[in-house]
């Protein structure tokens, strides 16, 4: 493995520079006073906490060309430096993985895809392993450090713990992720649901970007949802939030892996799709892309599928509206090639089921390839780089 | 009207100095490093905050006794001054007034309760006057000031405007309340859902004081919920949040007042289960007293009533934890009363319904009687207080 210094430290993580940093990475180039307005700081905390950063050159700073002239001395911007540190993020689905090595901006500058042959534990370290590799070989050409790796992964994941509850797709039980990836890579290892990174790139760099609150809905395989609420990702206290997919809209529905019946995964994931259009159409239906199809042809039954599912999906949005009320939601996932099939019925059943006001809330889709929820898991071990949180794999 | 120095001011309140009070209010005495560490705040910027609140007299010092003796000066306690300001909540149900005098810290002073002939705008505002004047002359035999008035509404509140958008027991829409109340009564007003405004009291003095994340959910007329996530109640973007009572659990259910069907609310809200009462027993049925009595009799059908409401309500509740993860449910209002006979089968289809660790969350009851509930209006007129949000009704 090639030696790379990954005993790098962020300085002093005090809750003040990782606002501050976390501001400036989101919202920068910034004057401290405009960063200070964002993240709620004085002026003084703002210089106090850049100070340690710019020393330590996590921040750089230039002249602002667009200011005005003052009197004193000018005006100048703090922004990242993106070269003083990289880091790599994997998400891991069903059947592949998908790896990108981003820089401290978390600015891609190289993505992997390798097929995922085998979905048992030691297998899928050993492909994650690899795949690693590769990326710290390119990684290796510059001379900034690989400070922390990132592994999303669908399902109940404690990321305090780096322990992988359970995941459906990968039929995963308690599995202690960060610690068997931090000791296969010798890195500094977070782990997290897959949904949940994807929220924090779209919290820091997306859709969601200078919202207080708002939600971040995935349709696919599964039916995710990340929530920030009060500025901060959702993360629950035993690791399970933005259920969704479990959220029950029919409890004579069908039944669902979880053990209920009629929830919105049970009705809208990709799998209750292609077999629902299978009994309805008796056709024989493989994948999502065939019952699209059959749906385009006009099939008889095959858009009463798709209406069904985005009744159901619109029905869980409306839920999380009337619960806590975001400013956005916004759709993304695989499913959205799907998008014109239900799209007016997600729109119905959201207005028909939101209650008051929470029916104002923004509703919009925003294409997310899997190099993007890559990034977010490259997302989530910059934010643990910059907070340093007591757990596994904090090296 | 007595005349009340409500021009009381509350010095420069940053966020660190309303955090710092808040911490010192529900928590204290404590020691500044002891504020400092649940506050998340350095002991420079507590002592900073501390300053000024002990120059004005909200908060006062005292020696801690039970500190070990350490060189050099003293151990002080800082706790808040309850003399220093009173407050009034007042919280409107369909049918009553109930209302409290409290001190800085909360505490009830007095209490009254009035019955509410009419539910027009108008003429809640002159009852809520003649309480608000005969709490006042009380406060008269008192040196401090009156600082400030909470009036709790159930619905559709938005907080930040000052308006009851709707309100389905009062039957009211878009009344500007606070407006209404501060020209009436001369006071610095602040209008909140009554579920939150209870919410915040349970948050600083009840059962969620230092949980980051819970839930507390009301039975009774209404369900309601009100939402601590990240330490803060969810006040939604557009006011609307915690709508438990709008989750759909059947959508072949009963109509429900907002439109939809098979709501919470249309299932386990007092009028419906008195509505199913009469339908499941034939008999004639006015309140619930006589629901409950029917149950208890073991009259044939009456306890499958109870059941049906306690499955709803513990579907919505798995709702809210699977979404959001809270450490403990609280459930409480005017429903538990007939708490027996739905506890179970509120536990079961909660545990039903959970995924995977959301299950684990801790799920009680706590009996809140309606003054509770106008300490919760205290509670938010103190919060606006030391907090200032620009606002209609706000000095």
């Amino acid at each position: 493995m090639p030696s790379t210094p990954h005993a790098e430290t962020f300085p002093a993580p005090t809750p003040a520079v990782s606002q501050v940093f976390t501001t400036v990475l989101s919202h920068g180039p910034l004057t401290r006073l405009e960063a200070g307005r964002r993240a709620g700081l004085s002026p003084a905390a703002v210089t106090k906490a850049v100070r340690p950063l710019l020393a330590a050159g996590y921040l750089a700073e230039d002249a602002d060309e667009d200011a005005r002239p003052t009197p004193g001395r000018p005006a100048t911007l703090v922004r990242v430096n993106g070269e003083r540190a990289l880091f790599l993020g994997v998400k891991v689905t069903g059947t592949e993985l998908i790896a990108v090595l981003t820089d401290l901006c978390c600015r891609i500058r190289l993505d992997r895809r390798r097929p995922l042959p085998d979905r048992a534990p030691g297998a899928v370290l050993t492909s994650i392993a690899g795949l690693v590799q590769e990326l710290l070989a390119h990684a290796a050409e510059s001379d900034a450090p690989v400070a922390g790796l990132g592994i999303a992964v669908s399902g109940d994941v404690d990321r305090a713990e780096g322990v992988v509850r359970y995941s459906p797709f990968l039929d995963w039980r308690d599995v202690p992720l960060a610690e068997l990836a931090a000791t296969t890579t010798g890195l500094p290892v977070t782990v997290d649901n897959d949904v949940r990174a994807l929220t924090v790139a779209e919290q820091w760099f997306g859709a969601g970007a200078g919202l207080a609150g708002f939600a971040l809905v995935t349709v696919g395989a599964g039916i995710g949802c990340g929530l920030v609420v009060h500025g901060q990702v959702v993360a629950g206290a035993h690791g399970v939030a933005g259920e969704i997919g479990h959220v029950v809209v029919d409890p004579a529905g069908p039944e669902c892996h979880c053990g209920n019946r009629g929830c919105v995964e049970a009705i809208a994931g990709e799998s209750a799709i292609v077999a629902r259009m299978r009994e309805v159409t008796g056709r024989q239906v493989d994948d999502s892309a065939q019952a699209v199809a059959l749906a385009h042809e006009g099939v008889p039954g095959a858009r009463e599928v798709y209406a069904r599912a985005g009744e159901a999906i619109g029905r869980g949005i409306a839920t999380v509206a009337n619960l806590l009320g975001p400013e956005r939601v916004i759709i993304s996932g695989e499913g959205l090639a799907a998008y014109d099939l239900f799209a007016g019925r997600i729109r119905q059943a959201f207005t028909a089921a939101a209650f008051g006001s929470a029916a104002r809330c923004d509703v919009l889709t925003r294409p997310l390839p899997f190099e993007q929820w890559a990034r977010g898991a490259a997302a989530v071990a910059i934010q643990s780089f910059i907070t340093q949180p007591p757990g596994i794999g904090q090296g």
